[in-house]
């Protein structure tokens, strides 16, 4: 008998690499959505009849097949292809483990103990297959006090501190608005991933890649943790302001707001100019940065006030001739009409269903100015069976 | 005589590479420090005399020669070494580019078209050294219409529609309060790098990485478009709430609040019964969670009604205990104390002076449940030049 294997694909950074995908929500799934833009063959393996758990979260369009799409899920995987299999029964785990002879990567993210108690722990995986990779993102690590605690978004970006950096006031908590607990854990677990597999181009070993939503949360924390302890202050929320840069922040204009960045004396006194407040040059509350971080209260009303009289768009084409680093505040719905993302092949119009498509955000990484090829849609669950078993040789039909 | 390269580290998964690296801030320094981490040697050169901007950026320490060090620079600098050059003089121009002969990676991050100024564009350094992987992280990108506009992290979120989605009301705009515009550029940089080092050990060359921090913040939307698409209405920022799952967000209890993050509904059944709510449980208005969401304000005030009975470290114990994710909003001076976080060893002490140490976040990509090794704080201006210009065989001495 042929021993018949999965073929990576041949476009892309990646290419030559298969990655199967046991993830579900999103830090798995961004992890495992970046390995695809890149080139990566990914085989996301997903629980028969309701797969990844983000198939039940909405917003929902309909599909062809009369069932509802959730555009959450669309948002988050394409490039993948999707085998239903539950790996608690011997038929399904033989495919899986078939799978996994051409795995070059084994993406999961169960609570830690979950691939142990199926029999695909660190131990039984590297004894199998030494060159496998298996990368494991959780809320806590697979290591520690908490790690067999639950956790979400919400909770890392509060326990992580983030939450208490985001915002007006401590009283009223604020998320910052997009999933960071869970993104950043995908992004980290990716580069630890690609460290990996570029270790194992010297070794031929695997490594099992450990990496936690709550300890992502903290790497991101930039100078928080140094200003605790220099200033003596805990860092509270400040709403649109930099915390050691000014000005640098979101201000009110005649109509609207803009986001402004004059955080060096020279683009300050450019901006000090520009808005006709040169007379402010010489005052020593705004002298250099550490005296306008004291003063910023008061240097944002000098701003606000000189601001006032014209509406925000006619300000940003003032200050952008003018070199000060500057820009409107936008929703999604500019997002999506904004010329330069377009020109970057940003936003990637993808069908999701025979009569409607939805535009998803293109990947960040561009070659030579090129955007990857994203080019298959969010699959439906078990789309790929058919195709997979054949390719494995084990066509049941 | 012999030619002299620069010997890469032993240690770690991108043990052998070479990054030579001109970034400045914070996008660049954040990328490089992430490959320095993971093993890979970083020769940070910087302008003579003034160095990294962000050596002028506070807070401020008092270091060994009297000068004062930024723990700014010193929070994202670890692991590199720093020699200083002005690439418009021909004698530091030799050295450049001798470094150059032993990198496999340089990474800028200054206005698209600087590097050809400097006579260091991508079809200079290609022809000069084929295998060179040349990463550029800017604000826009090296292509499309705004390319040459400057840019920085509040300008990105505001643009990029992050900044529309965080806080409370389009009214008040916050600000993510960690610079998720740069760090999130940074990040994908150093995915990309490693795609193209993967790459280049099938074709042996090296390509032009080219991330741009707008597309970075488009990439973190998640859901966001879909959901304008599919609902046809714009986002907006909305607290401490997820927009597509409740409850899911930070509750206010007896003292203190709770993030707490009941997300499907056995989570939200075990948790009506932990704080005594059970009678909720056959209400319509909270039967699924897209009916959740439409009612999330009543839900939210029967959820807060009942954790106004004791103090928010109690609940937390009871919620733990009984399996529902949730968690403490914690301050910087909390997270500075999580036991998790000391086991993953994501706290790491180093020596600012000889007399004083700050503890700064480490890498949250472990390895079998490893940290990886931080050993060098962040250098002063120029702090290797001798020792490199010997292992150049370039010493003037």
């Amino acid at each position: 008998m042929v021993d018949m294997m999965l073929h990576p694909k041949t476009q892309g950074p990646l290419a030559g690499l298969v990655v199967i995908d046991l993830t579900r929500i999103l830090a798995g799934p961004y992890c495992t959505m970046t390995l695809g833009d890149l080139g990566a063959r990914v085989v996301k393996v997903e629980m028969p009849t309701v797969g990844d758990d983000a198939r039940q979260i909405g917003p929902f369009v309909d599909g062809d097949d009369g069932k509802k799409v959730s555009g959450y899920f669309f948002s988050i995987n394409r490039n993948k292809e999707s085998i239903a299999l539950d790996l608690k029964i011997e038929g399904d785990r033989a495919i899986f483990e078939k799978l996994l002879d051409s795995a070059d990567v084994l993406v999961e993210n169960f609570s830690p103990g979950t691939m142990e108690r199926l029999g695909y722990g660190w131990e039984q995986l590297h004894a199998r297959r030494p060159s496998l990779i298996l990368a494991s993102i959780s809320g806590f690590g697979q290591t520690g006090p908490y790690r067999t605690l639950p956790a979400y978004d919400i909770v890392v970006q509060a326990m992580g501190g983030v939450l208490s950096l985001t915002g007006e006031s401590a009283e009223r908590p604020t998320r910052v608005g997009i999933s960071i607990g869970d993104i950043a854990a995908g992004m980290f677990g990716a580069i630890g991933i690609q460290a990996a597999l570029l270790e194992r181009a010297r070794t031929r070993e695997g490594k099992h890649v450990d990496v936690a939503m709550l300890d992502s949360q903290v790497a991101l924390l930039e100078n928080a943790l140094v200003r605790y302890q220099v200033d003596g202050t805990v860092p509270g929320p400040i709403g649109s302001r930099h915390p050691s840069i000014t000005p640098f922040g979101v201000f009110r204009a005649g109509e609207g707001h803009i986001a402004l960045a004059a955080g060096n004396d020279r683009l300050f006194a450019r901006t000090l100019e520009v808005l006709g407040l040169s007379h402010l040059l010489g005052d020593t509350r705004f002298a250099d940065n550490d005296a306008r971080c004291s003063h910023h209260a008061e240097l944002k009303a000098a701003l606000e006030e000189a601001l006032d009289t014209l509406p925000a768009d006619e300000w940003l084409t003032i200050l952008t001739q003018a070199g000060v680093p500057c820009g409107p505040v936008n929703d999604v719905a500019a997002v999506a009409k904004d010329p330069q993302l377009h020109h970057r092949q940003m936003l990637v119009d993808l069908p999701v269903s025979s009569t409607r498509s939805l535009i998803i955000a293109g990947s960040p990484i561009k070659f030579h100015g090129d955007a990857l090829a994203i080019v298959e849609p969010a699959p439906r669950l078990d789309q790929h069976r058919d195709a997979l078993l054949r390719e494995l040789g084990l066509n049941q039909a």
